[in-house]
């Protein structure tokens, strides 16, 4: 499609969303992209560099001269810009906004004065605002009245004295209202307002917990500076719930977009951390090398007690990162889920421990049999509370659960695990 | 709190949003909630059980009779009293049903005709829509006169004949027209028709795609029966992508309301697979069981290629599973998914390997030393390979790639693993 036939294939993109567009340069082969783009010309535009994936934008972007990249960011929302700019290199970044209208390049500049992943950054900045002694009527002409204005928005924020949020009015509430009736009678007093200082987790759990389609923006003397909406709250939904299962794997970001040697940095660091925590459970192997070298089936069956006390532990792991992630386990019932983890783990230990131990006293030995009955239910019991602990106690002091729980918590299961297993039986058996 | 002291208790719940209150009643304890409901009264409104966790919330509407629930159902929107009703056991459900109006069971009947997840589960019923022969002064009147139309609309819908939806029309651009203009002049044609049996996730790929904030639904000859807005799905969107880390798990649901027999069901079934797998590599290690009787070192060390082939693997996974959710990874760019994952997988294998090996080599023995860098580096390459095989395989022939792969992949890495590095070690040690 993309020699040749450029004609046919421009007939075949034109209908197309912009999100459709992206998709499909998305899906080209790296070296072929910029051909590409190049030959579907005028429909590649601002909307659809905006629906990009970011690394592939990144690549594209960093094709172009800094003119036409200033163009191009000119022509989208102020938070589509930032979206794009953010990612680039500094000095690719400077080059850009020095070639931007100074209004756009202010606009831009501001927001990205704002820390990363902030309201600041996600905000649009075009919204109406209106004085609160306006009548219905009136908003209604002053939002006819400017050509301007954006068309992306459900909710008039009606402002006080020094531009603060007193209110908010949906707009079918002002569709159903006759002309004459003041703005503040009608208005929702009651409204969630965001701190532009605020990260974005924190802004999708507000829009989620109270389902809110737009929200106001304010400074830190509280006066109105922007909107967030709901449609950009979605893509954070995605990304921060979606990345709780990347980072408890230890794969970074993981977009299949990533450069290799971005994936490769993220990654290895992480392996290299299990590397080490690795050897801790080599170390207490190794005290037990001389029980292992009489009796060297327990080599055969230890990694079903590391095994099983790891996936018991991940599986209390997830729950936990995933309850304090959605705010739903705070100081309040952090006990409650202890102890809730605590009884999983009794009831799936002995479960593990009867099956392993009527299995391994019926093919090889009963003392062996109970031995690692014993050791798999400890192990369980103690992947369990750790599965939990690890993340509340990370979590209390600041860090984030879902990067560094894992190798903690796997750590804890093997060295206990092997320690349990190989210790009893050399009390026991030998 | 709870006991005695009553009216404060009410005064300081008086001003919190339905979602706070229902977050409250979470944190209690679970023998505490009805009496704190009781305790609140009116308070608890169905807002605040539309907002409750699904746990929480079906343990106490099996404490009501039916009748009060019926009410209670009654006052909400169809797609939360659907939510409610279908959590519930089916003898439950038809005493609720049986006490309702006969049209609010109609509604809710029909909805809950549609299979689980599914758009016609999540949609509302009170939307608006108008022929398009009308002009927007038409429209506003209309919309004005049914002071029993539901306040929580963003778009009006345009219907042709046999209420064929032919556009819509955001109340922003509704606002800004003159009451002249047909309406079929200024709303959009291109709209997303969500089929009613669509499934939720879909619906909310298509949502996040095209930025929407409500999307009409569609039965299977074409006409409108419901819309499905944007918070609905912010929900959705939230549980989707989280539940990938927790099914990548095993943690079944995971969510920390479940009652304990529940979770203990899910959990345990993933832990006896576990079990399963497991021996697997117990029988590859018992082959070599001569091989460690004259080597103890090997056991100490075999778990270091299990467990780093492991962690490749999952990395590799969580990447694929969640390309795969969020449509990004398809027919078109699969292999190149492989051939990227290979990629990264002999950059990482390399890196672990020379590590790896100079460590042992400098501590014990350079035979030992390369025997376990070959080792290490060829099941890193495997996990990789298995961690974006398994889940695009497994996608193909339409299974859940979230939910069975991790089995597989730690399975291929632990035994490959194990077999490597006591195979080679045999021919090349003894």
């Amino acid at each position: 499609v993309e020699e040749g036939r450029v004609e046919d294939a421009l007939r075949l993109v034109e209908p197309l969303h912009p999100a459709d567009v992206a998709d499909l340069i998305e899906l080209a082969r790296e070296e072929d992209r910029v051909a590409l783009i190049t030959a579907l010309g005028p429909e590649v535009d601002a909307d659809v560099y905006a629906e990009m994936n970011e690394h592939v934008r990144e690549l594209v972007i960093e094709e172009m001269d800094p003119q036409a990249a200033a163009e191009l960011t000119s022509e989208m929302d102020t938070d589509d810009a930032v979206a794009v700019l953010e990612d680039l290199e500094e000095e690719d970044q400077q080059a850009i906004l020095a070639e931007m209208q100074p209004d756009d390049r202010a606009a831009v500049e501001e927001a990205l004065s704002y820390p990363e992943e902030s309201a600041g950054r996600i905000m649009q900045r075009d919204l109406i605002a209106v004085p609160e002694h306006w009548n219905v009527g009136q908003v209604i002409d002053y939002m006819r009245s400017d050509a301007d204005l954006a068309d992306d928005f459900w909710e008039v924020f009606v402002v006080g004295p020094n531009h603060h949020p007193v209110g908010t009015c949906k707009l079918s509430t002002l569709l159903r209202t006759p002309r004459n009736v003041p703005i503040n009678a009608i208005m929702q007093e009651e409204q969630t307002l965001i701190p532009a200082q605020m990260d974005q987790e924190e802004v999708a759990l507000k829009f989620q917990k109270y389902a809110l389609i737009s929200a106001a923006v304010v400074d830190a003397e509280g006066r109105l500076v922007g909107m967030v909406t709901v449609d950009d709250i979605v893509h954070i939904v995605q990304e921060e719930a979606g990345e709780d299962a990347l980072l408890l794997s230890g794969a970074g970001e993981g977009d299949i977009n990533e450069p290799v040697r971005e994936a490769y940095r993220d990654r290895v660091r992480w392996l290299i951390a299990n590397l080490g925590t690795a050897l801790i459970a080599t170390f207490v192997i190794s005290m037990f090398e001389g029980t292992i070298a009489r009796l060297a089936i327990l080599a055969a069956l230890m990694p079903i007690v590391a095994a099983l006390g790891g996936n018991a532990g991940t599986q209390a792991l997830a729950v936990t990162v995933r309850a304090i992630a959605t705010n739903q386990l705070t100081g309040a019932n952090r006990w409650r889920a202890v102890n809730r983890e605590f009884r999983v783990a009794i009831l799936n230990g002995a479960t593990i421990a009867i099956l392993l131990g009527a299995g391994v006293t019926l093919f090889l030995d009963f003392t062996l049999g109970w031995v690692i009955a014993a050791a798999i239910l400890f192990n369980i019991v103690v992947a369990g509370l750790a599965g939990v602990l690890v993340p509340v106690t990370l979590d209390r002091f600041g860090a984030d659960p879902a990067v560094a729980s894992s190798v903690f918590v796997t750590t804890v299961t093997d060295t206990m695990g092997f320690f349990a297993f190989l210790g009893l039986a050399s009390v026991v058996l030998l």
